[in-house]
């Protein structure tokens, strides 16, 4: 099997792409010409396995923005969101977790523990790298995090829906989130109060 | 011009694709058929213009990971490269901004007076949403986070470059970063000093 490329051999093929390549439009150049961004964004894992260009059949590169980062993980990418809604106005939020993702393989304890072995004291217990228990559970938790960021246009944030990307089959399934369905809400508030 | 696809056209779009979709292997599958597991993390920004599939013309998915978000800022990456690191093991970083990003189109304290206007002292002074006043200066300053974070192992770090990608002309050019030239974490160090 042969290696992965890096970052000379990348840049080698870059090199030899410039011919056919077709210049992009400058933001001035899109706007004067009436051209229509964007309305959605697609928050996913950047997991080679999971590519939102297969998976949703984008068509073109104008039919969604693309986040990601590991797991697809809402938290660190709130204020990309909202730099987004200001400058280009979206209209809807899809959060795509996935079947078989890495962060359900490892703990942040574990990678906390890695660090620190090697920088002693580097990250503090608060340190999160992404991982996931419960599938289901990120999910809600990460379409939460944006219906309860005072940061988000409300509008947005209502428009944001949770999904799991099945490696497998390749179907994008939606996940009830909270805000679907108020009783879920009291259940996990109930559970929260029970791990106290 | 049409308009383009709402979630709903997106998730249409995805049953269609069932039929052709080809499954991908477990993690524990490619594990034990001895896959090897790309080298390289490309750190880039989710405008639809700037697609590292083309203008690195990446042939396999398995070529690079890559981490997208507003302007491919890496302060809201560090941990995400750490987890990579440690769960997969990377060799090499390419951090990629572009010309005519949208974060050079504004400031962060344009994004801080919107949001404030709407949930008045939702964010503070120390919001940042991705701006960039020098496109040479935020790889540089970008790449320097990597180089300093003590959560980042050194090896990888030093294997860490910036580049900026010309969305007219498709090139990929590398920037000087500090490390590359002592003289230039002076000429800072005595900017930083000037502006005090």
């Amino acid at each position: 099997m042969s290696s992965p490329p890096d970052i000379k051999a990348l840049l080698d093929r870059n090199k030899s792409q410039i011919q056919t390549f077709s210049s992009k439009p400058l933001l001035s150049e899109a706007k004067a010409a009436g051209t229509i961004p964007p309305s959605v964004i697609v928050i996913t894992c950047c997991d080679i396995r999971v590519d939102p260009v297969e998976f949703l059949h984008l068509k073109a590169a104008s039919d969604a923005v693309i986040l990601r980062n590991v797991g697809g993980r809402v938290g660190p990418l709130v204020n990309d969101i909202v730099a987004l809604d200001v400058f280009i106005g979206m209209k809807e939020i899809m959060v795509v977790h996935h079947t078989d993702c890495g962060t359900t393989h490892y703990s942040d304890q574990m990678i906390r523990e890695v660090v620190n072995a090697r920088v002693p004291g580097s990250v503090g217990q608060d340190g999160t790298f992404g991982a996931i228990e419960d599938l289901e559970q990120s999910v809600r938790d990460d379409v939460d995090i944006l219906k309860h960021s005072p940061l988000v246009r409300t509008e947005l944030a209502e428009h944001t829906h949770g999904f799991i990307f099945d490696i497998e089959s390749g179907l994008v399934k939606a996940v009830q989130t909270y805000s679907q369905d108020p009783a879920l809400v009291q259940i996990r508030v109930l559970i929260e109060d029970m791990k106290r």
